[in-house]
């Protein structure tokens, strides 16, 4: 008995198979994403018996999948070098890939989406280079305001030196709706860019502050949670009192940062991206410079003089810099486009711009790495 | 058109749809796992068209799932409040939970494991309590040994000062074959047993250093990975050369960490055990205490006198601790006691228990907690 369970382990050790030690029956070894060397992408699926399945990417439009005669589903095209966001939609399951490692976690409901690489030159701002690299730690604590336990990222630049005479600037980075707080990370290679941008001269050294962005986290609690339109509006005022009561409070208490605007920047994306003009616009004492990429203003409070209650020409002295971006073809271009109509009747000054692309990482990877470099100067 | 994309874009944004903003169709709202107060755990996976679904388990004893007349396979039973992993077999196919984002990431090929969490009292080791909190850092280099880049976990207990005068001692703790750097967070929940530890005044403070316990990782690689005894043999020798030439150095020089064996102790699982007993046994100047969870003896070379060439009882006066544990029903416990006996005759000095379970984080978890009071005495 012990010579066969040996026997049994070894093979199990020494083979190809995936997980062995500790998963079970071996899977069929399927490899997806495949990236070929001229960017051919090949996604697959192992469903002997589902009736169809569909790979959902970054523009939500579903690419019907082939099954062949081993029950593998797959897609195959060819795309630029970039970083991509996908899922399976199997028989009505939406699933991440099995066989990827590589996904952006998502918060409380779901498990991921899964990324696929694509290489590209070394110009592209996200490839990780023979450079410096900054360090990524995660704090916990207790929100007293919020009433969770949770998490903050913080990046600290290549270097970064805690007793530095002139302390470091600051950048508040917020993530989606359904994100948690290593999007940036994951899919946005937040550090990837900084360490890049650093390295050639480009950025300030800076310190990045991802914070959980919801203030209303009960919300995203299978079986109960309700994203009710007074649960948008808890969480918007309670992720505000967080920001400002706590999670700015306790950067400055643990890193070696400015502690006033002229060390501050605000930036975020889709729901961070409202968040960024609700901290930012209302509070021109805090931060010098905002920036909004691809804000879901649909998430503020669709009055926008209840928003923004005290805006007016006076923030243009304050701030040095409001950034503000979005993809033509992102669904959220529309209602962009009517808030900074109303902008302009406010005589706000911001810089605005409409790029290639939809409501993905894409942008915003894009965004981070043409922002970082305007800050701090 | 705007009207009618706002109103949309509205629906998504105010109903409990998942990942609306970014992810396509709406799945359906599937709650798993479902964990009742009484312990009962319901885990769910949507496959109308799927003939064969399975839970598989830490004990992967496939336990079969029934469909309803919805297309969602299910399986309940009670649990004791533990942690546990698990995936789903579908149809050949296997799988992570995609609705539980508690997950322990694997390394290249796959995506995770699911972890079912099932919250128990104040007592079990790994409950998150409302106790100071240590931070965890992600650090990335290029391993000039190996050749690839990669990163290294550090957890820094709470309060962590790094001008103390007393240097803080280190613990080197490895995960297992296919684990990636996170796996004795995720699953192993290492920094909420320091966290609790010593605040209970059990522990002493220390950092936890993970390491990515691979010295040939292309083996992993999709499509052209190959696990022959050749590439096992490479990943123990480079892992080892990494450890002490790379890592350790790096430790010791970015943390407040003492210098010599006295402030340093070695602890892994499986893959990660067998190599602690490689770099604990086989440097007995280096460490102080060794902890071996449930080691996969049969990475190490057969021919044990040749695995560890030098032993001998002289490193019954170098070390303070050899620590070896191992759950009884563990499909390795059969090779861990031939190894026990082999330590016998050479009258190595160790302690020795068998413990009820298999080859799991459940078992590792209490050995961290028991292993972790012995060091730095």
């Amino acid at each position: 008995m012990i010579k066969y369970l040996v026997t049994v382990i070894l093979c199990l050790a020494l083979t190809g198979v995936k997980a062995q030690v500790a998963t079970g029956p071996a899977p069929k070894n399927i490899q997806s994403p495949q990236v070929s060397k001229d960017g051919m992408v090949t996604f697959r699926f192992l469903a002997p018996n589902a009736q169809k399945v569909m790979l959902i990417m970054d523009d939500l439009k579903p690419r019907p999948m082939v099954k062949d005669t081993g029950g593998v589903w797959s897609f195959s095209a060819n795309f630029a070098p970039d970083i991509y966001r996908y899922t399976f939609s199997v028989d009505g399951n939406v699933l991440p890939d099995p066989n990827n490692p590589y996904i952006k976690p998502l918060f409380k409901r779901a498990l991921a989406q899964s990324l696929a690489y694509v290489p590209g030159p070394a110009e592209l701002s996200w490839e990780l280079k023979d450079v410096p690299h900054g360090v990524l730690s995660q704090h916990f604590f207790r929100s007293k305001i919020v009433g969770d336990d949770r998490d903050m990222r913080v990046y600290t630049p290549p270097g970064y030196d805690p007793k530095r005479k002139e302390p470091y600037p600051v950048l508040y980075l917020f993530h989606g709706l359904t994100d948690e707080t290593s999007a940036w990370v994951t899919a946005g290679r937040e550090n990837i860019i900084m360490d890049n941008l650093i390295a050639e001269g480009k950025a300030k050294p800076m310190i990045i502050i991802n914070t959980l962005g919801y203030g209303a986290p009960e919300m995203f609690e299978p079986g109960t949670g309700q994203r009710t339109k007074e649960a948008y509006k808890k969480n918007e005022e309670l992720f505000m009192a967080e920001l400002f009561k706590e999670a700015i409070p306790m950067v400055e208490k643990l890193y070696n940062v400015g502690k006033t605007k002229k060390y501050r920047a605000v930036a975020g994306l889709s729901m961070g991206g409202a968040q960024t003009l609700d901290a930012g616009l209302n509070n021109p004492d805090v931060f010098d410079y905002v920036g909004s990429f691809s804000p879901a203003i649909i998430l503020l409070d669709p009055d926008l003089d209840k928003a923004f209650p005290n805006l007016n020409e006076s923030v243009n002295k304050k701030l040095k810099l409001v950034w503000i971006g979005i993809g033509k073809d992102d669904y959220l271009a529309p209602a962009l486009r009517k808030y900074v109509d109303w902008l302009k009747t406010k005589n706000i000054k911001f810089q605005y711009k409409e790029t290639e692309g939809v409501h993905s990482y894409q942008v915003w990877r894009r965004y981070l790495t043409e922002f970082a470099p305007l800050l701090f100067k």
